[in-house]
């Protein structure tokens, strides 16, 4: 991407220019390690300090900043920089990787009974089983598996290497990033006599539309009824999903969440990473939940909740931590010396 | 499955039939989501309330709660019905399915050398390493890899995408899911001049029968000896189980458990979802752990332990995580406040 | 691999051999496992008590420990011994594994305009994509992935099932295991409206040599610039790394560590197993996170840092945590008890 003229930019995205048209950038990139062929932005007030000594040609700005951008250089005011970046990414990915043509590689294995598209693309050593339904404009990556009558929504793509199992449903537009498994057994089991007899997950998965399930992430199907990703959830890599979890719409968590089973978690909350949820609970909409956290009981009020062991130097927080083991009898000795005469 | 009669349930699974053998139900669900074509059960006295409101048709319940039913329904008297549930689900489940015919599909990769019983099936792009063995009754899904001198028990399920390395063993009637990966390398280095000379592992993995490991699950192989799996043992998504690690029999972990190399874990324990076990430690039978509790010494006692920092609203943890910051002074001040006269 | 000479082993791998050169083992065992067969090692002092109850034929020792050999054992002398076994296993694993014949497996799809060694193993169903590049000597085994562009340097073993993404870099003598998926997108989104918008990831990954990664780690590729793994870096399974993370040579994690997006970490540190590091920060080089320890902010100053909740049995925990939720006001109490006249 040699050379992209601002007006086409501007052409496709919209905002004011303020600068030559035919003015060209070679690259996007952050304010501290932008250069003159760049395009940077300021996504908030915080990085308002780096303005002055970035060496980006151009700026992307709102109209509270857009006077602190250097003179000489071009800037782009728009009400909201970080979305507009976001989409410039779009534009650029979008003319970067081209778009290639839609193919199935003659070694995939798609059953006679699947439906696939005319227009999706299949890559090599593909398996898409009997009944399955992939819509138009998918792409299924080398090594997928689409299984027994599961469906790929329009214009899904599913990285290299992506497990959706039988009878599981992927909404439209959904991106799956490699070793994601969706639809493997819940984890259930009843005690019989010191052992484990397995209870059979007979509920499958069901996501929504514009959902993005990050790297090596697993969704188990539900026990009897489903385990529903809602739209637009945004999730990371390395996050376990128990059987029969409902997440809500636009709900997004980071890398290595665990939720246990049959948690109920709503609309647009967001999770931090290593945070875990435990089972048989509600979490109502617009909460966020710090990194690493443990949700033990429901939670019924929006808002922000935190739950970490604050880390210090090894030796300060040995001496804590084994005060900490002793703290309910602190609070009996504090309580006798309040009720001292 | 439409209209499964009560008749043939009790013929296969037991208990005593309270109604009419030619009643058919179409599902199995919930107490809360069931209707009148749903036969639902009882497992525990603290749903006990939600009988009297369920539309299910059918119950399975214990003698206990059997005069709690609604007039007019059908029970199933048994004395544990979450274990009959267990078992109602398994023969739903073989109904459902019903068995696919075993076949090796013409793309799968078996070396000459392995031995792959004749009424194992094979899937699509599946490989099977020289002198490798796969028992009778076993199905390899897509993409599962079979190492060299491998050895996979009868009657074992591995769902697409397992790889079990060289040289492991899974026991019979095992149940392997996506993205399980048996048998790389164990985590280990010698120091040398700052960087890291590699230990290579020379063990394997041995895995029991009954065992079931969730998606993405790892079980390294051993050092020197091998890591050992019980019988029965149960292990959730996520887990990573260490180099030489030893788990008992009957033992079950929820997901995202870490356990770091030569623990040893008891028999009949439980370990919920997130926790951490430290290396080189050892934990006697019958221990229960909580979730997300790190586990950084030995247990030699059976018993519940947990330990995990109680989330609050975000405002309420940063107080009380600045105080615990300060906690060993802060009872140096309690404790001259004691001796003052 | 029967029978070893020991001279054979001395002539490869240095050490004063104080015995025959013409002795035999037949395995490498630790102490409490050894038999008069095999050869052991003492790594650590707190194992020198170990020495006289073992049944070892043949002991590592350094100079301090090499009057605690049993009498009639055979010894070599090293200055460190536990390096000394290290180079053993490698030289024994090399013996026991021999060289398998460097081959293209016919089922391989490698695009013509990629450049493959020649020496180079190529597995089943591996997928090399247009423009890659795999250095001499590597292993891609069954069911690898290597993106379009990619690289793979000279002498790197590509477990079964691992996926290097489109334009992503591995150095040489990398070694990773089943599940590793490096440059997946990285978790970017703007919001919009109650909704998110992604934000393209545009940079890759790039990973030094001498690098080791374990099953199902995940790298993700760089919003704007790349991710990048320094040399000599091991990475321990089911690790996430956030986009445009940076890792400092020779820096080793335990599993299940989470590294959150531009967290900046520096050479020759170590972080134990499970623990979270938050995003845009820096850890200097040479500091050592505990396990299951959160990291909030910056680390400036090398040492050991530590912050994990105490377990405990579980009526003490519960204890502890209820008080610990009343911490805050518990010194304020205390307070009021020091300005007591």
């Amino acid at each position: 991407v040699n050379g992209v003229r601002l007006g086409e930019i501007v052409a496709a995205l919209g905002g004011t220019l303020d600068g030559d048209p035919d003015r060209t950038v070679e690259r996007i990139a952050p304010l501290d390690a932008a250069d003159t062929a760049s395009i940077s932005f300021i996504a908030h007030a915080r990085y308002r300090g780096q303005l002055a000594a970035s060496k980006a040609g151009v700026f992307i700005v709102s109209t509270a900043f857009a006077d602190d951008v250097p003179p000489g250089r071009t800037r782009i005011v728009t009400p909201d920089p970080y979305l507009y970046y976001a989409r410039l990414t779009q534009w650029w990915a979008a003319r970067l990787r081209g778009r290639r043509p839609a193919a199935r590689h003659p070694s995939a294995c798609i059953d006679p009974s699947a439906a696939v598209a005319d227009d999706a693309e299949v890559g090599p050593f593909a398996v898409v089983g009997p009944g399955a339904w992939v819509g138009a404009g998918c792409v299924l990556g080398a090594h997928t598996v689409v299984g027994a009558g599961a469906r790929i929504g329009d214009g899904s793509r599913l990285a290299p290497r992506v497990t959706v199992l039988d009878g599981c449903e992927v909404g439209r537009r959904g991106v799956l990033h490699s070793g994601v498994v969706i639809g493997a057994d819940g984890f259930g089991f009843a005690p019989e006599q010191g052992a484990w007899t397995k209870i059979e997950q007979l509920g499958a998965v069901r996501i929504g539309d514009d959902v993005e399930i990050g790297a090596n992430t697993c969704i188990d199907r539900g026990a009897l009824g489903d385990t529903v990703i809602g739209h637009g959830v945004k999730l990371d890599n390395l996050i376990q999903v128990g059987h029969n979890v409902h997440i809500g719409d636009h709900t997004a968590m980071a890398g290595c969440v665990g939720i246990a089973g049959s948690a109920r978690i709503g609309s647009h909350c967001t999770v931090g990473g290593g945070a875990v949820i435990l089972g048989h609970l509600e979490i109502v909409d617009h909460v966020h939940v710090s990194a690493a956290t443990v949700v033990t009981r429901s939670i019924r009020k929006p808002g922000h909740y935190s739950g970490v062991f604050p880390f210090d130097e090894n030796a300060s927080w040995e001496k804590n931590a084994a005060t900490l083991r002793q703290l309910h009898a602190l609070r009996d000795r504090v309580r006798t010396l309040e009720n001292k005469p």
